[in-house]
């Protein structure tokens, strides 16, 4: 095959040094140990959710503390000063009183925490590492929060098997650099891995760039253990990888977004480490030449097809405009990250290769570049994981985050982009393309009720009339909890509900969020 | 690298004429359209089973046929040699009188049916092919059985994102070659794919031999309609890889064995059809090395391994003695199938030959063959998957299917062939090693209570005491209702009970199995 003027304009760029990298990470986790007071309003406090009153539930008095304190010696936080990085969201977003923070260390103090709460009807927020996207991590009024962050173990690791069992505070990037050292790898990552716990992943069913390869975490997850709201510990921690003894409890605390529970330990399938990984990072002139992109990679890189992620032009500007990013590549209306994870170095190469050869001889990929190196494999990564944090400097973002059939996919970006214009400084779009799931995000300088009452339902009406999910992998929190309807059934809400009402009666876990009893 | 003695024979061997190809599946298939009187005995009267009484349910008469055939005209089997393959499973090993078989088309009728069964506390047994193995899909008392053979229509599939819906009865064969037809794969693949239906199967959580690399039901199901048992019809079909909008309930419905509701319809996510496929069979000459060969080919073949079953010579044997099978390999006290699926042809081969050479000069591959073609693939996988139909040609099976550490794997049976030497015919061992599931089964002339007692409970106590499960892939079925407590916690179970309550307050769904309310 004759090596076209694009091919070889890709070959000059393999080499190419990438001038991207920027210290976003340390910048992001900056935001979460910010200490004293907050600028951020109540969430109650924004007409949004200023009806969601407070609920008939118990409060925190001078005897409770002190009960608290018994169970947890040095581990009840009280002060508003100490308590803001648990009481709001790092993206200054959500932001609600609280009452007090609490930080077992194990189960048994767990479940002594949450048997008093019930005992005395006290409502509480669960929360992990606190990166979540929807409200559903903060308190809305005084609800007592549970923070797992002191359960951090590694319990063990079957070198045989690649099972996982780790507490629930476990961050996931540390998890994923022990298991690293065994040849092992998480089975996903997402762009808050250097702060988010794996309790938190696992009960909001994160989903991350890697899901194309290693499925959902209702797959990966094996087991796990949960207190329920009254203080009983279930325990389904599991080493096998097959158990059909009775319904997989597991899975209804797999995105229940703690409202079933509290997950204090898991087990997960990690699988093994790839032995090489590649890279590129692709232009397209059309979101059409983007879905062409999508179809070869799957046809060519088949089984090592790791990730298959786009955004756009719009998301690209913005990480050099709020970031300082450099692109890699000319202006394209659309970009696309490809990644392998395979055994064999030689033989990805070669697919990968013969993939971008086919679409430049093809037509649909305009220009291209391949990480030479693990730095440049970083760097690559780093934009697509930055326009979160990119988002946030243009002051308020309406993050949306759904599911839709391909073809339709983009063209919700277009319409927001129209019919937001003049009140939006960015609307953008980017994701997880492989699964079919768009970051749609819009930014204001402040909050601006006319500008959301032009989104909202309007997105969601676009999603359910395509068939979409309204909630990829952000889950509802609180964001989300009246849609629900969108995107379920009445009669499957309504079993929801009665599972909440069985598992939680007197519904104080989490409550105003995710499934309510009622 | 110098080709060894080992190495050589292994190349001669790539050409060998396979002989063991026999039509074995059409042997199991007439098994389950037998007609006329059955000489099965009911379960009911077998010790083991004498104390579960009737439920206090009310009875099918005239007016309820009546209503029955009013609803599905034409469809209402009620006299006992039409009823004989609904009433019995097909290893002629469990047998209810049943009252009346119903036949849905739709799930209007199937709900039409269920409301009324529930209106009037009708026990319901709900069927789909009949091929389970614990006494899951035939009555015990006289139970309604409720069959979803004639709901067999795919609803859609979309090749872009290789999303199928189809209805609860398609057998998972036809929708396996539905899908070649469009460069597709089911996710799943078991030795009863030609009778087996996909509403079955997820009702079961059915693993099969591919579980290894496409992963379990409850990552590879997307959504599903299921009817409850007051005739409420909960849909959560959806045509999204993401979705985190409220509980993940059809997770609920994936192996609960038809105790909380029947599944009509299904969607699920199918994999691309491997453009190549290798299959190797290897001989072993101890345990260890089987493992060794596991633990080579995970590393070697990577992303590309698709299966890594064993079964033992006593396995190999029987299927030779009883189905006239020829063992493609001289005699080794093991054997090792290896699949690979991938999209390189070129490459897989380089991996697997890579792989082979390995296990050769290292020794713990003792002999092996490659098949050359399709039908030198399925006649391998034919050793392996006729082993259980093998198995009845003995007469009675005690069939077990466990989860295992690897390491204590193959202990069990050593143990239990020592404990049963004198009493039983065979004692087998073989099953899916990657995923660490055992099939145990040890077989007599005629059903015999005392070597029963030899079995049970000592192989859920040792599966247990390793912390194994004692159901992997089979379910708990009617079989090991009772036993549940090996694998599960007094609080699991609790939780189980309060969900079967809550959706199936009168416990009118498969009752005497699984999970009962109490």
């Amino acid at each position: 095959m004759a090596a076209s003027a694009s091919y070889r304009a890709l070959q000059g760029l393999r080499t190419m040094a990438m001038a991207c990298r920027r210290p976003v990470q340390q910048h992001v986790q900056q935001r979460l140990i910010k200490r004293g007071a907050s600028a951020v309003t109540f969430t109650r406090e924004r007409q949004k959710y200023s009806h969601i009153e407070r609920g008939d539930f118990g409060t925190v008095g001078a005897a409770e503390i002190e009960a608290f304190e018994a169970m947890l010696p040095g581990r009840v936080l009280k002060d508003e000063d100490e308590m803001v990085s648990y009481t709001e969201d790092w993206l200054g977003q959500y932001r609600g009183p609280g009452s007090v923070v609490l930080k077992p260390k194990t189960t048994e103090e767990a479940s002594e925490i949450l048997k008093f709460c019930h005992a005395n009807t006290l409502a509480v927020n669960l929360q992990g590492g606190n990166t979540g996207l929807v409200g559903g991590s903060v308190p809305l009024h005084d609800e007592v929060i549970i923070s797992t962050s002191l359960m951090n173990n590694v319990i063990s690791f079957d070198d045989i098997s690649g099972i996982l069992m780790c507490e629930a505070g476990c961050i996931l990037e540390v998890l994923d650099r022990y298991l690293e050292d065994r040849g092992f790898i998480m089975p996903l990552d997402l762009g808050a891995k250097g702060t988010c716990q794996i309790g938190g992943n696992v009960s909001t069913n994160a989903g991350g760039v890697r899901l194309l390869r290693y499925g959902s975490l209702h797959g990966t997850v094996l087991g796990l253990e949960a207190v329920l709201a009254d203080g009983t510990v279930v325990n389904t921690l599991s080493g096998c990888r097959k158990d059909n003894t009775g319904y997989d409890l597991k899975q209804m605390f797999i995105g229940a977004e703690g409202s079933l529970g509290l997950i204090t330990k898991v087990s997960i399938q990690a699988p093994p480490r790839p032995q090489a990984v590649n890279v590129a990072f692709l232009g397209a002139n059309t979101y059409e030449d983007v879905l062409n992109i999508f179809k070869a990679s799957k046809r060519s890189l088949g089984e090592i097809l790791s990730a298959c992620e786009f955004l756009d032009l719009e998301s690209m500007q913005l990480t050099s405009e709020n970031l300082g990013l450099t692109c890699p590549l000319g202006d394209y209306p659309f970009y696309v990250l490809l990644e392998t994870h395979g055994s064999n170095d030689g033989h990805d190469e070669e697919k990968l290769q013969a993939c971008l050869e086919d679409g430049m001889e093809q037509g649909f990929i305009a220009d291209g570049t391949i990480a030479q190196d693990r730095t440049q494999v970083n760097d690559l990564w780093l934009i697509r994981e930055s326009i979160t944090s990119a988002l946030k400097e243009d002051g308020e973002v309406y993050k949306y985050d759904v599911s839709l059939p391909l073809p339709q996919l983009y063209e919700l970006v277009e319409t927001m982009r129209e019919r937001t214009e003049g009140l939006a400084v960015h609307c953008c779009g980017y994701g997880h393309l492989g699964d079919g799931n768009l970051h749609l995000n819009i930014t204001s300088k402040e909050y601006d009720e006319d500008l959301l009452a032009i989104i909202e339902p309007y997105v969601y009406d676009f999603t359910a009339g395509v068939g979409g999910s309204i909630s990829a992998e952000h889950g509802l929190g609180l964001m989300k909890v009246n849609h629900i309807h969108y995107s379920k059934s009445p009669e499957a809400v309504a079993v929801m509900r009665q599972i909440k009402s069985a598992l939680d009666p007197k519904g104080i876990l989490n409550p105003y969020k995710t499934v309510c009893a009622n």
